[in-house]
C-alpha cells in the first residue's frame, strides 16, 4: 500500500472506548441538569462526577484492584449510577446482583465471581450478615442507605455517604483497555444455576452509542431528546437497567433515581420531576396503571419503553388511555440487552398497535436473522417462524465459567436468543415464544404467548398462561393457567367458545385450544417479574403424580 | 480475575466495526425509502443493496486487491454513495478527489496515494486525459455520467452503469479489520502542498454512530429523525460529506443526490421531494437564499447544518426569515469531521441566536480543551481564548506520508486544531479565529472573525476580511478588505466610526480599529469556497513591494 500511516505514533492518542470516555460530553459540556438521588437529594453534575472521583478513592483505599470484583445490592439509586461509572473506570469489575434471588442463589453467585468487596443498602443488611459468615472471600463491606440509621456496623468498612465526604474529589483515572472486562451479572434462567454474563467497556461504550442513536430517531413521540427527563423503572441490577443510566448520563439528562419500587412513589416522583422517560417490564406498568389517580392522568407526557416479556396489546391501549406513550424494547441479559425498538408511523388504530407491540426494527449494528434448524433464513412474510440468531458488539462473548453453555450459546458463530420470532416484509420482527415454550403439537408450532393474548381479551379473564404438556399421541397439548377476575369463572368450554372464533378465521389453529383449563388465584412470578412457567410445569407434574399415587 | 471470560472462543463471533456493519439496519429492516440519483433514477435500499454488491464485483474484476486505492472524481451522486461503501467493504481504500484543486494539485494527491483506479464524471474526461498520461501508475478507469454521453471510452475499462448491469449482485464480502484503511483524502490547507490524512473502519462507524446520537438527541426543530429525507450540499469529496450519508444510509432515510450544485437545482430538489435536512458551507446558504423564489418559502420545514467556516448571525437570521433552521457543526479535515453541534433551549432571540452560530458541545465521546501555550486548560469564562485540542475515536491518526506533521498535529497527545477557542460557563465551545488568522497587536489577541462579523453589520458592506499585517512597533497591525455592496463606497473614516460604537461598550478593544480599507470587487476564495487569506496576504505584499520599487 502507498499510503505510510501509522494508527499511533508517538505521540498520537490511542481512543480506548472505556466508560469513562462516557462523561465527556455531559461533563465537558456542563449539563446545568440535576440528579436527583433515592435520598431525594439533588446533585449537579459536576457534583456526580467528584462523587465518581470520591468513590474511585474510597474503594481504592480499601485495597480494591484492577481486576477485582466489586458487588452491588441496591436499589435503583444514583448511588448505583455512581458505581455504574467508577467502578469500571478503576479497572474493577461491576457485579450487579440480583437482590431478588434466594439466599443460597445469592451465595452462589458472589462464590462464582470471587467477589471481595460488597456495597449493599440497609434493606439486605439481615441477608449480608449471613453471606459474611458463609462466604470468607467477602472482606469487605459498604453500607448504602437513604437516610434509616444502618444495623450492621459490625462488618462494614463504613458508610457511603461519610466516606465519600472523607475522600478526595480527583481521582487520577487512566486510559483502561476496552476489551477489559467492567460488568458481570448473573442470567435468570429458569433451569439450573443461574449463569454470569459479562460485557467489557467497548461492548458497554458501543450499546450506549448505538441505543442513543436509535432512540434519538425514532418517530416523533417515540423517541429521547436531551430535554428528556429519565428515570429508571427496570432494575439497576438487571442487565444495566437495559443501558439507558449510561445513555442518559452520557447525554446530560436530568435523572431521577427512584431507590426502591413502589406505585406512588414512582407516580409521585413522575408528577414532581416531570419525568418524561422510562422503561420496565409489563408487570411494573400494570401496577402502575392500577395505581394511578387523576393527577396522574393530567400529567406530562410519559413514555415507555416496555420489554422483558411480550408486551399484550390491551396493556398499550390501557397505558395510552391513560396519557403514557408504550412502545416495545427487545433485548435479554446475554445481549447488553438491547436489540431492537418498536416504531410505527401509522395513525393510531389497531396496525399501529400491532407495530409498537412488536420487537421492531434492529437498532443500528445489530444484525438478526430468524432461522430454521438448518441455521437457514426463514421466508420474511410475518408468518414463518424460526429461532432468532443475532449478531452485534455488544452481547457476552461467553458465560463465564461455563465452557459447554457458551458454545451453545454461539453455535454457528450466531447468538442464539432460543425466542421464536417471525420477520414481517418491511423486516419488522415479532417475537412469538420462548423456543421452550412454544407448544410442538401434531407437527405444529403454537406460540403460547399467541394464545395467552388472545384468551386475556375474554372479559373474565384477567391473566392467563399456555404451557405444552408431553402428550403421547400429539407430542404436546396446550393447558391453559387461568387467573379470572373478581366474581367471574371461567371454564374450558367458556375459553373454547370464545376461542374458536380465533380458529373460524383462521388467526389461530384448531390445535391450538386447550385440552384443560386450571384455575389459579395468581401466576407464580420469576425474580424479575415474569411468569414462571417451570412452576407451572411442577404443577402440573404434581398433579399428575398426585393423580398416579 | 475470578471469572473464567474468554473474548473469542470457537464459534464466538467478534464484532469488527467495518463499514459493511453499518448496512444491517437499513437492509435487514427492509427500509421503504427511495434513494433518488443524481441521474433522477430512485432506487430501493434492496437495490441500493444489490448495487454495492455489484460494484465490489466489478472492481475486483478490473483487479483491485485488498489495501488498494480506488479514487474517486465526481460531484454528489448515488454512485458516490455506493463507493462509500463498496469500496472499503472490498478492503480497499477510497480516495476522495478535490475536483476543485487545480489539476497540478490533483496529479500530486493521486501520485501521493499512489492510486492505480480512477472513477471519474464525464465532466472530468479531458483532465483524465491529461492524467491518464502523465501518472504511469493510473491503470484503470471507470466512466461516470449523468446520462450525458461520453467521450473519454479510449481508456476507460467501462461506464459504470453497463459494468454494473452485467455483475452479480451478491459479493462474498468478508470481515475486515476494524482498523484497517477505509478512506482518504488530502487536506486543502493554504500553505504547502495539501497532505493526504486518513480514517479506519472503525473510525467511519464510530463517528457515524455518536453523530447520529448527538443528531437524533437535539432539541426539537434542530435534530434528525427517520422520517427525514436528506440531501447533501457538501462536497462528498470533502471530508465524507461530514460523515452524514453514513448516517443517513445506516438509518435508512430517504437520501437525494443533486450532482453538481446549482443553486436552482438544489431548491428544485428540495422542494420536489421534500427534503428536510441537509448542510452545507455559508457560501453554499447565502447562494440558496439569493436564489429564493417565494415557493421555496412555502416549502416545508429544512435543518440545514452549517460548518466549514463561522456562521455569521446575519446569515442565520437571512435563512430563518425564508423558513430554514440553520445551527452550526464544527470539524474540520483531519476529525473525520465532526467534533461538536450547536443546540438551543432558548426562545427565539438575540441569545438563541448566538448558540446556534457557535460551534456548541462536543457529540458523545469527543473530548474538548481550549489551552494556552503550556497545555494548560484556560478558564471556562467565554472571554479567555486560547488553542482547542480535542480527543475522540475518530480523529486521523497520522498524515500519511508526513511523519513530520504527524507529530505537530498531535503534539502532547492531543490533536491540535489550530483554532482559537472559548469555552462558555455552561460549556459551550466558540471558535474565535484560526491560529494563524488571529491578529496579534501589542499583546493582545484580536479575533479576525469578530472584526469581520461586526464590519459586515455595516449597512454598506457586503464582505469583510481582515488580516494581520506585520508592523514593526506593534507586531502586526490590522488590515480590512471590504466588498462595498453595489453604489456604495466604504472608507476607513467610515468604518472606524461604525466601529468605534463595539470600542466603547467594551466589546472590542481600541487596537482592533484596522489601520487601512482596502477596497475589493471580490474577495478571493478557496478550492472549498472560504476566504483565501492567503492570496490576501500575497496582495499586501505585491502593494508593498510595488511601493518600494
Amino acid at each position: 500500500m502507498a499510503l505510510r500511516y501509522a494508527l499511533a505514533g508517538n505521540e498520537t492518542y490511542w481512543y480506548s472506548l472505556h466508560i469513562g470516555q462516557l462523561l465527556h460530553t455531559a461533563l465537558d459540556g456542563r449539563s446545568r441538569n440535576e440528579i436527583v438521588g433515592s435520598d431525594g437529594r439533588r446533585h449537579s453534575y459536576a457534583e456526580f462526577g467528584r462523587r465518581v472521583h470520591k468513590l474511585a478513592h474510597v474503594l481504592k483505599s480499601l485495597g480494591v484492584d484492577s481486576g477485582d470484583v466489586v458487588a452491588v445490592m441496591d436499589w435503583d439509586s444514583h448511588r448505583y449510577q455512581e458505581c455504574y461509572f467508577a467502578i469500571p473506570m478503576l479497572g474493577a469489575i461491576l457485579q450487579t446482583v440480583n437482590v431478588r434471588l434466594s439466599p443460597e442463589q445469592i451465595v452462589y453467585t458472589l462464590e462464582d465471581t470471587q467477589a471481595k468487596t460488597l456495597l449493599f443498602h440497609a434493606d439486605f443488611a439481615p441477608l449480608v450478615e449471613q453471606l459474611a459468615q458463609r462466604i470468607p472471600g467477602l472482606q469487605r463491606f459498604v453500607l448504602l442507605h437513604d437516610g434509616v440509621a444502618a444495623e450492621t456496623r459490625r462488618i462494614v468498612a463504613g458508610e457511603y455517604e461519610s466516606l465519600l465526604a472523607a475522600a478526595d474529589d480527583e481521582f487520577p483515572f487512566e486510559d483502561i483497555d476496552e476489551n477489559a472486562l467492567a460488568t458481570t451479572f448473573h442470567t435468570t434462567g429458569t433451569t439450573g444455576q443461574p449463569k454470569a454474563v459479562a460485557f467489557t467497556h467497548r461492548q458497554l461504550v458501543l450499546h450506549a452509542l448505538s441505543f442513543a442513536a436509535a432512540l434519538g430517531t425514532q418517530p416523533a413521540g417515540l423517541g429521547l431528546s436531551r430535554s428528556d427527563v429519565y428515570m429508571p423503572m427496570t432494575p439497576m441490577f438487571h442487565v444495566h437497567a437495559w443501558g439507558v443510566p449510561y445513555v442518559a448520563t452520557m447525554l446530560g439528562l436530568k435523572q431521577v433515581y427512584p431507590g426502591k419500587y413502589e406505585p406512588a412513589r414512582l407516580l409521585a416522583l413522575r408528577r414532581a420531576e416531570r419525568v418524561t422517560f422510562s422503561h420496565c417490564v409489563p408487570t411494573i406498568l400494570q401496577m402502575l396503571l392500577d395505581a394511578f389517580r387523576p393527577e396522574d392522568e393530567a400529567a406530562a407526557d410519559w413514555r415507555l419503553i416496555v420489554g422483558g416479556s411480550i408486551v399484550p396489546r390491551a396493556l398499550l391501549r390501557a397505558a395510552r388511555a391513560k396519557g403514557i406513550r408504550v412502545f416495545t424494547g427487545y433485548g435479554m441479559s446475554e445481549t447488553c440487552p438491547v436489540l431492537t425498538l418498536a416504531r410505527s408511523l401509522l395513525p393510531e388504530g389497531e396496525s399501529r398497535d400491532t407495530e409498537l407491540c412488536s420487537a421492531g426494527h434492529a437498532i443500528p449494528l445489530v444484525q438478526l436473522r430468524v432461522v430454521d434448524e438448518a441455521m437457514q433464513p426463514v421466508p420474511a412474510d410475518g408468518a414463518a417462524q424460526g429461532e432468532l440468531v443475532v449478531r452485534a458488539p455488544w452481547l457476552t462473548a461467553s458465560y463465564a465459567n461455563d465452557a459447554n453453555a457458551t458454545r451453545t450459546l454461539w453455535r454457528g458463530g450466531w447468538l442464539h436468543t432460543q425466542d421464536v420470532a417471525t420477520v414481517s416484509s418491511d423486516g419488522r420482527l415479532t417475537i412469538r415464544d420462548r423456543l421452550k415454550d412454544v407448544i410442538k403439537t401434531g407437527g405444529e408450532w403454537i406460540s403460547s404467548c399467541e394464545m395467552e393474548d388472545l384468551a386475556m381479551r375474554h372479559p373474565d379473564v384477567a391473566m392467563a398462561s399456555f404451557i405444552g404438556v408431553a402428550d403421547a399421541r400429539w407430542g404436546e397439548r396446550p393447558v391453559a393457567f387461568i387467573v379470572a377476575k373478581k366474581a367471574t369463572v371461567v371454564d374450558l368450554a367458556m375459553l373454547h367458545e370464545y376461542l374458536q372464533v380465533y380458529v373460524d378465521n383462521g388467526e389461530i389453529s384448531r390445535y391450538a385450544l386447550p385440552d384443560e383449563v386450571i384455575l389459579i388465584d395468581e401466576l407464580p412470578r420469576t425474580s424479575v417479574g415474569k411468569i414462571d412457567k417451570k412452576r407451572l410445569r411442577e404443577i402440573i407434574a404434581q398433579r399428575k403424580s398426585a393423580a398416579g399415587s
